[in-house]
């Protein structure tokens, strides 16, 4: 099996920390590529932020020449995600969306503990719009700087196991998702300091992609997530024109 | 006062007709400047394309450089609205949200009434969006072909009407709202075939971008539709760039 | 452009509040009418009051002579508000519903910040009746006593701005609504005091009172907004008794 | 005991009915006094009627001399209900209420048929303020006629019983609501033609409004169910001036 | 009339509590017999408890000879009500479910105190399965320890008193409800103390229990509580087997 | 890794069905146990049954003498589901949540389809327990009659695809969920002739299974699935006895 990894941010160290947790629980036989935003911001952050990055990261899937099991979109938040699926024959998954749903295997409900105050909101919606917003104990920020977001494990772990411990203490979280593609890899490692489970979502989510590309559902035929009718465009990329023109 | 609307599909007719629509409605003093998107889709209809749209519509504002009072984000769907609302300091409106709100002061329960299906599942998660899924009676597609999607009006009136019958006899609907921009400017002319209030979401969105620019609202300096934070970026225009960046 | 500002309050002072402040942001060409209950009770405070004095508004409406373009139902609550509605053949908007709808397009949530508890639960039941509970961040009151329904401003200037403070600060409120007609005015004053736009419930009402004029709706001639069956009627005013026989 | 069934409407034949059906449901010991409204409507049907004849029913409360150990509001639709609970210190039901409370125990869901179709707006207005929209299966009305209302359980028993069919067999309701007071008494005559249990409105809030009273709750000293703050009124009739200036 | 109260737990105190209770606000001429778990658990408080509990009352229930009008199924939490539900043909109340719906009619928002915390998933789960979830002000723990089940009241009552105020005062309950079948009969010793309504969920249940074997709901027919179609089982006790088999 | 399959029905075949679908999408290196109810049900299908089922299914856990890495409760409706984990320190799923959140991630509304009228209810309400009733398109049952629960694949397939076909065709679904044990890989069969993806709850739910083993989220010392407190119990069989008391 092969996977892509579609890092929508341009931070080569970020692809590289997920690719290698991605590889860390996937099957000996499935192949996983990593690639980064040829162009884009370092981080994406805000509504903004991910609009921009979401159409890059379409551009990066239009461009693609060889043939893919299943897409993981990977930044928590999931920009573009359901973009994506109407485009591509095959499964894709986004770091948020996985999280959540294996939250909802652990517990009743969830907190989601992140780095930065920025993401919160944009992590809020993102839950409402799974519809899960009952299962949400809370959105916890960790209270501390960092320096670099490649540093962000380095400096902040005590923090972010502080902001864990109180989610499940005082929110009533039974279950912890470290959100934030610069999180990847911090779960295994601190979840022995933590009194519930806690979720890496570049786990959770290249399992949710090897399964998807197991159970090989078929492209809808009908519905809003079959291929959409092609149309001429002005002005795009030639790869992306070519997708959207029905060349897909 | 000076009001923007932006078109964010590259179809200029449809610009001009919305336009003359706010035009007709908005206070004399009012002036409207309209622009259609330099490059993108001749018309928006699925999540793929309104992220694209949306990135779109954020290099149109980033590249404006007479300031104005409000900004109408002219595709019904609203790509792009909230983060707009980020990147600038003047109020920010989309013809969806705009109609939905205006319906609630008309009715319980309302029906968007479009000419494709295609268009349906996106408006029905703009809706959502808006938190107003309780209060949605029906949506509902005329079933009629179009040639083109500038003869919308010409040639699925009669559907439309029907179609709009259908949803107030049958669904519930005490409000319609004409879902899509080349709609603007029929509601006067099928009101009278109607047995309930029929919405024009140009005319709801122009009134409400002129009501927010009287208001002055101050921009928020906390919480998600503050400036954010700058950050450097990588291969974008230079004036998108430049707003990303703190420049804005 | 003709528009009525109704208070179903016997509190003169209030009217003239409010009416100069609707008159503030009207259109140079419409002409505010405004009219106080001529019986009922100061200030509508509780469920029992706005019974009683949305009854007593029924009437004034009925006792109209002229004709209006529009009605303003000038209590924060909105009481008789979709009776109202059903009664007449213009639109009729209430501060509170304007101004939950005014809130949603410039924030996510909206706290509703007021001068008296016993105000906090009719205010909390009136945004879930208008289905708006998922978007409201807190009720908040000011902590402070007034001597006088009219001095309420002179004297609880500051508690006011403290309270819509903490809930931008605390509770995630991205805009403001100062609630109660004794505030009406106060918006503008303290908005430069506040880190998020702050509504003023009568500006609010009084533009979308001239938006939905100028859209000029059709009675709905089906549903439960169309004008109810004409019946006889048993001790009621004589114009009440007119109206509710099918002779309005 | 001693139980106040109270008549917001004008018909006294209405009374007399509901009070029969009353009686035979209640305690031995139990004493029901029934009054009818003196003035206002003969059957209120819609939300303007409803604040009309909510306030007359807050009248009729003020007037009592009498004390009773509880008060059925007694027209579906419950007026004024939530508004009566604040201003007296014995429990007060309605009709609507109690049915609904009543349904939930014995299926899933229910379905509330009527003979009006002008009365299913208030009826769902009514499930939903009481949190229960997510059990109401259906709303259906009689498809026939009636000539007075007085005469609807003459004239219409048979298309409320076919009515009441189609709601289980079709929408899905485990139990049946006969909605509207001159429905009372009609439920154990047409039980054994329908498929699943069927509730008596009038029987249902008798036997709450005795519970209530057995259990004699205290009247709240907070929240928004306590006495309301006295409050001077102008041109109120005395006894409802002196029980809202504190007089009760 | 005749009114079984089942206690699925193992502890003859706490029946004979509840019985009392029971008996001392029933009828003069109802007959409430009580039986204890033969089998099973001292007091029901997880979710795997409570499915072993509520399998053990089912047994309990095909073992029973005598006919009876209505069941209590008396545990709050309520094990296997609604299977109680599909296998009889009277009605079957729980001590939740029937506080929850007495407390909707006396307070817009209740809080449930409890006297440990391990009953909190549950009853907050048994809230939510109510459709009730919008109506849960708070759910408060006592902060006290006790030493043995049926010394809960001896040892807690000042503790719960506490929680009880707190709810009203901090969470906005305007009713409480006492959870738990240890607390059955405390409500009205400490009514006097709370400044807002508290209900007893055995004398709620009672009541209930009553008022629908006086309504003398048929059975439903369709649906799904209309009796399960009979099945051949292994293994189980025999009245379990013949109740299942269509014996019943 | 080794999952435990446990089919709380009595139904040998269908645990034998089962375990093959299981093993066929599992990895090489996975080892599948599968055990059948020693007692109970041929097939669960009420509430009643799913306690009666539930309770044995944890009496079967108790008895283990191997440890899994993780367990699949094979029965759709997910008996006992969150009982299990409370008794448990290794993950355990169900085929109706393992498939509702697969469905998740290609598609906003699925449609679960299955072969009895009967198991529709049951069904529901594991759909809303997941709090995923916004996204359920409809419940589906197929027009036909099986003579045998081994034969319902046999016998009803067409009437199941056609079921599917209505479901996405006409109800939205963008996701068929074949739901009921029975139906155990036959969604690779019918794929070919739906117009949208279709899952398989074995498939799913052994994948999720795994999934969480190799996560190896630690067993939550707060919070309700916390191990619960040992009791003493009274006639339970030896193994459950010491699970609930403190020896598991």
């Amino acid at each position: 099996m092969r996977l892509l990894l579609l890092n929508p941010n341009t931070t080569e160290a970020l692809t590289e920390r997920m690719a290698s947790v991605a590889r860390g629980i996937a099957a000996e036989t499935t192949v996983i590529d990593a690639i980064t935003a040829p162009r884009g911001l370092p981080y994406i952050a805000t509504r903004a932020e991910a609009v921009i990055g979401g159409a890059i990261a379409l551009e990066m899937l239009a461009d693609l020449s060889a043939p893919y099991d299943a897409v993981i979109m990977a930044a928590f938040g999931d920009p573009a995600l359901n973009a994506a699926r109407e485009l591509l024959s095959v499964p894709v998954v986004g770091l948020a969306e996985a999280s959540i749903l294996t939250a909802c295997m652990l517990g009743r409900r969830f907190s989601i503990v992140t780095f930065s105050a920025n993401l919160a909101p944009w992590f809020e919606e993102c839950v409402a719009a799974n519809g899960m917003g009952g299962r949400l104990a809370s959105l916890r920020v960790a209270r501390q700087a960092f320096s670099d977001i490649d540093l962000v494990q380095a400096e902040m772990t005590a923090a972010l196991v502080e902001a864990a411990t109180l989610a499940a203490r005082e929110d009533g979280a039974e279950v912890i998702i470290l959100g934030g593609a610069p999180l990847a890899g911090l779960a295994r490692r601190v979840a022995p300091l933590l009194p519930v489970p806690v979720i890496d979502s570049v786990e959770a989510a290249t399992r949710m992609a090897e399964t998807l590309a197991l159970l090989k559902p078929r492209k809808a035929e009908i519905g809003s997530f079959r291929l959409p009718d092609g149309k001429p465009t002005v002005g795009l990329p030639a790869a992306l024109a070519s997708l959207l023109g029905g060349g897909g």
